[in-house]
């Protein structure tokens, strides 16, 4: 009954993992470099330390130098900030990223501000967000997530100039910036957060969606115009005692009810989520692109 | 046969700069310093000159110091940036304002950039752009137009979280922050720009409507909800014989008609223009209290 086509994103993710790998080739080839992206992470939680794994794995398929370093759940916010430092001053390190969350005892605003705007491949830093806001200034990075939602929309051919465009969420890490990223491809937006009245009447009029909420399944198929294009942010495990580990995945759309009535629909698991890792390597590939002036 | 509640911004202005005036005489009384505004002009626009000499009034008028240099036509980059960087280095100045537009030769976003976050009473400055955008951060200056917008709504009892807010246009320098503004007092916002096909039905949603288009009276009855509040930032001049100087001013609303809808309106003049001029005030107390410790 399903009708909506189903925007593959472990796909898309993949030809731009071999787009990347290439020009990374190129890179060796003239310059003698690769790219290089350090990872941070403090303490031991096991979910943090599956992606920073899954990212070192992603980089050394494309051929970019990976670095990391891991501090013990009790390193001081001094030790963190000499580890973020360091990689700020070596040439090799292009892309420096901060596993979050920290633990509670350092500031997160701190040890992510003490990354270097040149080196900033997750686009959190002020800096970025501001030239990112700004029309006529061009930020060095943008924030992955957000990134790789308008590159599954290009890749899927949807056009976005003219287009009602809803954006569910408004965090600094998704919702703002996908909103930013919409509207700076000529899409009329409107934002939806938890204090909106009615976010089923207006996500109604709305001919992209992007849902980046962390409730499971909150958007239903009344809440979708026949014919729109869902991507689909949220990853939500909820209980489910047929699966092997006793829960599954879900997104912040209910997919079985949206399929029938949008014209394209990324899935949870493989739509947002591995175009994320690549939008990373993208970002730090172009780092050391813009390092070595290619 | 007109409804509307009329916002007297002019009368608005004038509380929020007789409020300046005791917070800057009580600083005299206390640390036995005054806030400090410095402008620097850069030609001879006579539009430019009179915008600044209305400043240096403004200033005067709540006890506010206000220096300024005017260089000619014909001045270098470097002299400009010497003279903001002069005043960068001023103890006694607390805010810097380059008038805008400088002549063709010089790069706007490289001067205006070389003024110091802290002094950035205009707040164009990336970085402060950048913590408006993100929760948890807050800029140390918002641009003075979309902060008198806000500020208008609140001192006219309007409540905004909760409520669906249409701003029309984009600008950097209104449309934009004034959007950000809204949406951080909770409103529901949705951005209309140039390649909106369909401005009056989206409009229409809209129980908050800000318009900064500069194109004169764009904004008919039929685009405006019954009850709606409706904030003209426009400033334009047209052709009229009748008038003293062959002009007359009006704003991006069409006064006439939509006064009959709306449940507030603001008029042009006499409505956001001079709640801009209070507005950098405000912006240069708050620097100097910052400065000062108070
Ligand atoms: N695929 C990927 O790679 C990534 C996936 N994610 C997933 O995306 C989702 C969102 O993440 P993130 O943005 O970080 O989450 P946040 O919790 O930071 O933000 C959630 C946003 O949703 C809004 N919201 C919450 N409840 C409702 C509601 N009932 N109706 C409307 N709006 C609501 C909140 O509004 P308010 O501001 O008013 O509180 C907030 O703006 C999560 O499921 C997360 O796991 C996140 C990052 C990467
Ligand atoms: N009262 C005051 O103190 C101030 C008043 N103003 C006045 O406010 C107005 C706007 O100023 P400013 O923001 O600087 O202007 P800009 O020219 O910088 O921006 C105008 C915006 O309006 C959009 N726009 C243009 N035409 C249309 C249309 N037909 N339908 C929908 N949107 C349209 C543009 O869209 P796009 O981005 O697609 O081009 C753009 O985003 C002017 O009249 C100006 O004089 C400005 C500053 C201070």
């Amino acid at each position: 009954e399903a009708t909506a086509e189903v925007i593959d994103g472990k796909k898309i993710a993949q030809d731009v993992r071999r787009e990347i790998a290439q020009e990374v080739l190129k890179m060796k080839e003239t310059v003698g470099k690769v790219p290089g992206l350090a990872v941070v992470l403090v303490g031991n939680r096991t979910d943090s330390a599956t992606y920073v794994r899954s990212k070192k794995k992603a980089c050394e398929e494309v051929g970019i130098a990976s670095f990391g370093v891991t501090l013990p759940e009790d390193a001081s916010e001094q030790e963190v900030l000499d580890a973020v430092s360091k990689f700020n001053d070596d040439p090799s390190v292009h892309g420096i990223l901060v596993q979050l969350p920290l633990p509670k005892h350092m500031s997160e605003e701190k040890v992510v501000g003490a990354i270097s705007v040149e080196k900033d491949v997750d686009g959190f830093h002020p800096l970025n967000v501001g030239r990112l806001a700004l029309q006529g200034r061009t930020p060095l990075f943008v924030s992955c997530t957000p990134k790789g939602c308008i590159e599954l929309l290009l890749r899927s051919g949807v056009e976005i100039a003219g287009k009602h465009a809803v954006v569910i969420g408004r965090s600094n890490v998704v919702g703002m910036p996908a909103a930013i990223l919409l509207q700076g491809h000529n899409a009329t937006v409107t934002t939806v957060h938890s204090r909106t009245p009615n976010p089923a009447e207006v996500t109604r009029s709305a001919d992209i969606v992007i849902a980046a909420v962390g409730v499971a399944q909150l958007v239903r198929g009344d809440w979708i115009k026949p014919g729109a294009v869902v991507i689909d942010v949220g990853i939500n495990s909820v209980d489910d005692p047929s699966a092997k580990k006793g829960y599954r995945l879900v997104g912040d759309v209910c997919y079985a009810e949206v399929a029938k009535v949008a014209s394209k629909i990324t899935p949870v698991p493989g739509g947002v989520g591995p175009m994320t890792i690549a939008m990373l390597l993208q970002n730090t590939l172009e780092s050391a692109k813009r390092t070595f002036d290619l």
